[in-house]
Order: structure tokens, then sequence, then C-alpha cells
């Protein structure tokens, strides 16, 4: 029943509140490149214009959303001595970690075992305080919520609160100035942060496409079955993309303004952070090489005339694992 | 007597032929992008633009001064049967190969036996016939321009033709249309043909700083003799940087618009690769990230007021080399 209320309040940001957003984090995050490249670059089946979101601060999009909520807290005097708590698969992690040392309050941060030595290096080098247990992302999340209970520290989500959601969104504002011709956005989905922002501020303007590793289906699967539910958690992306299930706020998004879903093999993952690297000199993570996946694997099809954008959104990984 | 006669007829590019050479190659390159960052986010003595030219195909700035040789030649009827030669640390030969491969002529590449194995690779993949030999680039130029008098290719320079200059000069073209506002602008310098054809660009409205690493002073010893002489080669950045001794053509460029010749230790480039990889998330070779190196290592203080850009000029590397 209490599951059942919070879902009928769930708001997704609308354009003012990201405009607000990219105001209020502006001091504090880059305003990531574009490149455009045409389709023998990559060997895509039209040209396509690269949203450069691995080279944002901590080295994904997550300080967009780890900002707006920080410092809207901040701004409302909700901030509390214990500082701020998160989980995370890494990246969420680190941005907290960043967005907390740039503002000066302490962090502590839950992460799995899955999460990678890159990203662990990371989220310590920002001095956070790092707690590493449970399988996937869901575990260290409850682990996360129980010791928030405990410490009064503000819960900073991967992507389920409003704020982390129109702090995402800010990576569409910018990205509609830098490119208003583009009509096909491709993004990737874990929990459905950075997509949930991206079609809140786009809405019926751009077609939103998500793109999941089959080993992590969040949003395939809830949009098949109606609602968020469970998914599988496995692949080569799990540490950026294996949120378990998609937040409800991005969920009332997606149901209106994200009409395709496709899952893409490791194989391709891998295939499509190798073309990065040989064609493009970009190193990106298996989640942040995942949305270029679908267009070169064939996943996605583009329609004739589209004008293509691909999200390219984080790279916290061993450089030398994308040759 | 006759090296004299080519030194009084050297002029370099003006404002027109780098404009010419910008349309000339625009199908055939890439409009790299700029990344701005505050001082905080490098550790610079300013905010600083960087032009992320690392991002070019091939891996380096080096296709706009190819294409722009190569072109130029065909309009005239001029591309002979036997195609393309040039001798190369690398970089020059990958820029020449991929160049050749997209315009359907055959290329044939020397370098020496200092050049990385990913150059090596990156030159084969391109379908070049690949000649390794001599300890540096000015022995493969040496045994390149032998090879040409007896094939009757047409020899595409690393550095010293005006075509080739006024390639390399296009960067400077996008970045000033990119970034009106620099007033200082740090180059890597080895044979010259980047820094000669962006400081032929800019003349005096910006401040063109060369920056070498301490083992290949080409341009801060041609300077200090007031004429090229060859330097030592030497360094981590020799496969990118040691070009033996500055080209003429720069050189007349280098006496009126190039002021500030610097010279950075290896560990400052290294220095600089690792702070490109931790804080921006990109993988920069040696000769890439000598010009960040003199902002990071103190050689270059920038005057108050100044607006600086960094140009980030080839990534053809090992990636696990940066960490």
């Amino acid at each position: 029943m209490s599951e059942e209320t919070v879902t009928i309040r769930a708001i997704p940001p609308d354009a003012a509140a990201i405009r607000a957003a990219a105001g209020r984090i502006a001091p504090w995050v880059r305003r990531t490149p574009l490149l455009s490249l045409p389709a023998a670059a990559l060997g895509t089946p039209c040209d396509v214009t690269l949203k450069l979101e691995l080279l944002q601060a901590s080295g994904s999009f997550k300080p967009r959303g780890a900002f707006n909520r920080i410092l809207s807290a901040r701004a409302a005097g909700l901030l509390p001595p214990a500082g701020v708590i998160a989980a995370s698969g890494g990246n969420h992690g680190a941005a907290v970690a960043y967005a907390a040392r740039a503002l000066g309050i302490p962090a502590e941060i839950f992460v799995p075992e899955i999460t990678s030595p890159a990203k662990l290096a990371r989220i310590q080098s920002y001095g956070a305080t790092l707690v590493q247990g449970g399988a996937t992302y869901d575990e260290a999340r409850q682990a996360s919520e129980a010791r928030a209970a405990a410490t009064g520290a503000l819960i900073v989500h991967a992507y389920d609160q409003p704020e982390v959601l129109a702090g995402q969104g800010t990576l569409a504002l910018e990205l509609e100035e830098q490119a208003p011709e583009l009509t096909h956005i491709l993004v990737a989905t874990g929990g459905g942060g950075l997509i949930g922002g991206v079609a809140s501020w786009y809405g019926e303007r751009v077609e939103v496409i998500s793109v999941e590793p089959e080993g992590c289906p969040t949003l395939f699967t809830a949009l098949r079955e109606g609602y968020p539910v469970p998914a599988p958690v496995g692949g080569v992306a799990a540490d950026s993309l294996g949120a378990r299930q998609v937040g409800r706020l991005m969920f009332e998004v997606a149901r209106r303004n994200i009409g395709t879903a496709l899952l893409v093999p490791d194989e391709a993952i891998r295939a499509a952070q190798k073309a990065l690297w040989e064609q493009v000199r970009l190193v990106a993570e298996p989640g942040g090489a995942t949305a270029l996946a679908a267009l070169l694997c064939g996943a996605f099809v583009p329609p004739e005339g589209a004008r293509v954008g691909v999200v390219v959104c984080g790279s916290n990984t061993d450089p030398g694992s994308v040759v």
C-alpha cells in the first residue's frame, strides 16, 4: 500500500526543474563537447554525433545529479552534519565523493563486490569513506539505507530522486543547445536516472532510445511487465548498469516518452569499446559504450533521414582494457 | 648554395592558403572539439581550453597536412601512379596511410626503429607498405627520399612543405572560430609543422608558444642559433617530436611569430599524460601531452588575464601506458 502511494506521487522533473538544476550545478560540472563523425568513421549506418560525457568530472555523467541533489538540500538547509551517503555500482559513488569533496562535506559510499578496481580507486581518491559489500548494487543500497538511518546522513540516490533526475536531465538541455538537429538519441539504461532525465527534457521533441545489456534488462523488463520489477544483473557492464530495477520516477517518464528499449549482447559492447578506442581514441567503460553498441551491431536501425546522437556516458575503467 | 637558395624561397602559407586548405580537406578530417576546464580540474595556474585534436582521424593532427598535400597534388594532376611516400616517427605515416586509403592510392611509409608498436600497428591497419629502419626519423627520411627517387612516388613531407604547413594551420582556423577569446596557445614542436601552421594562421593576434621535451630541443636550438640546426633526439616523446631539426618553412614563421620556445623534462610530460587520464579521461601520447606539461610544471607562467589554449595533438600510444 505504501509503495502504491509513492508510485502515485512520483513526479518526474519538468523543464523548469532541469533549467534550475543546470544553473545550480554549472559552477561544478563540465560542459562536455560533441564529436560529429561520418558513418565511415565507426562503421555506423549513418552519421553520428557523440556526446562526450565520459570526459565529465569524475569520469561519468553522475556529478550532474549528485551536485543537484546535494546543492538543493544545502539551499533548503537540509544538509545534516553527517554529510551525504550513497550506494553505487561505482560511478555514482565517485560522483558523490567528488561533489562532497568539492563542497567540503563528509561522504560515505557503499559499493558491491563487483565494483571494478578503477572505480574503487576513484572513490577513495576523492577522500570518501568506502564500504564494500553485497553481490550487487541493490544489496549495497540496502546496507547504505540502514547506515543512513543510524547516522542521519543525506541519501543521494543513484537514480530515483527528483533532484537526481533533474540533474541528469541537464545533459539533454546542453545537448539540445549543442545539436538541435538531432532526431534520435541513444542512451544506456541501468537504474534509468540518465535516460529518465534526458527523456524528461526532450519529451516528444526527440525519440529517446534505451539501450541495455542483455545481462541487465531493467527497463526492457519493466516496460514488458508494465511496472518496475527486478531483472537479472550480469555481464560486462554490470558495475554501471546493474541496478536490478529501474526507478519509479524514471518509469513514469519512460511510459510516456521512451518508445524503444533495446538489448545488446556483451560482445557488441566490447566491440563498441574497441571501435571507440581504435577509431576515435576514446576509452569508454562497458556501460559507456553500450548505447553506441546498439548502432554498431544493428539492434538500432535508424530510419531514413534520422539525425542520431549517442551519449557516451562513462570511462571509469582500466584504459588497457579497451584494446 | 642550393640549400641557401631554398631557404630564400621558403614562403610559409598565408591566411588564404590555410582557408583553401580547410575547404579542401573538410570532407576528410574531423572538426575536433574543445574542452574548457577550470584551473582546479588539472591543477593549472589558470582556466584552460583544450583543443582535443587527439580525437582526429588516425589519432593525431597529421591528416590535416597529409590530405592537403595529396589533394593539392591530385588537383594539379601531379599524383604519380606510384602513389605517395612518407617518412615519419609514426603519426605522419599513419596519417598518410589513412589518407591514401581514403583516396584509393598506394602508400609507402618509412619509420625509424624507435617508432612505437601502437604506431606501427596503426600504419599497417591502413594497408600501407611499412619500411622500418634507421635510428631516428631523420634516417628514415633519407631512406624514403632515396626510394622516392627510384619509384617516382609523391613525397608527403612530415612538416617542411607549404601544403603540409597550410593543412596543419587549419587547426588554428578552427580553433579561432571555436574560441576567439584565447590570448595564448601552447603547441608542441617537433619538426614544427603544426606550430608553423598555427602561427601562420594567427600571426600577431595570439601568442603562440612552443613547447619541446628537453630531449628534442629542435626549435629552442634553432632560435638560439638563428637558423635550423640539428638537435639531439631522445626522451619519451622522441617518436613524435624527434625530428632532429625544424623545417625551413616553419622557421620563417617562428622568427616572426613565435616568441617563446620552452623546454620541459620527461617527468613533466609523463605527469601531464597521467593528469589527462586521471582528471579528464583522455589518453594522450607523450608528444600529445607535451604542451600541457609546460603549464602544469611551471615552465609557462601565464600573465594576468591570459586566456590559455592547449593543443592536445596525439594519442597513438598503448592506452595502458598512461596510468
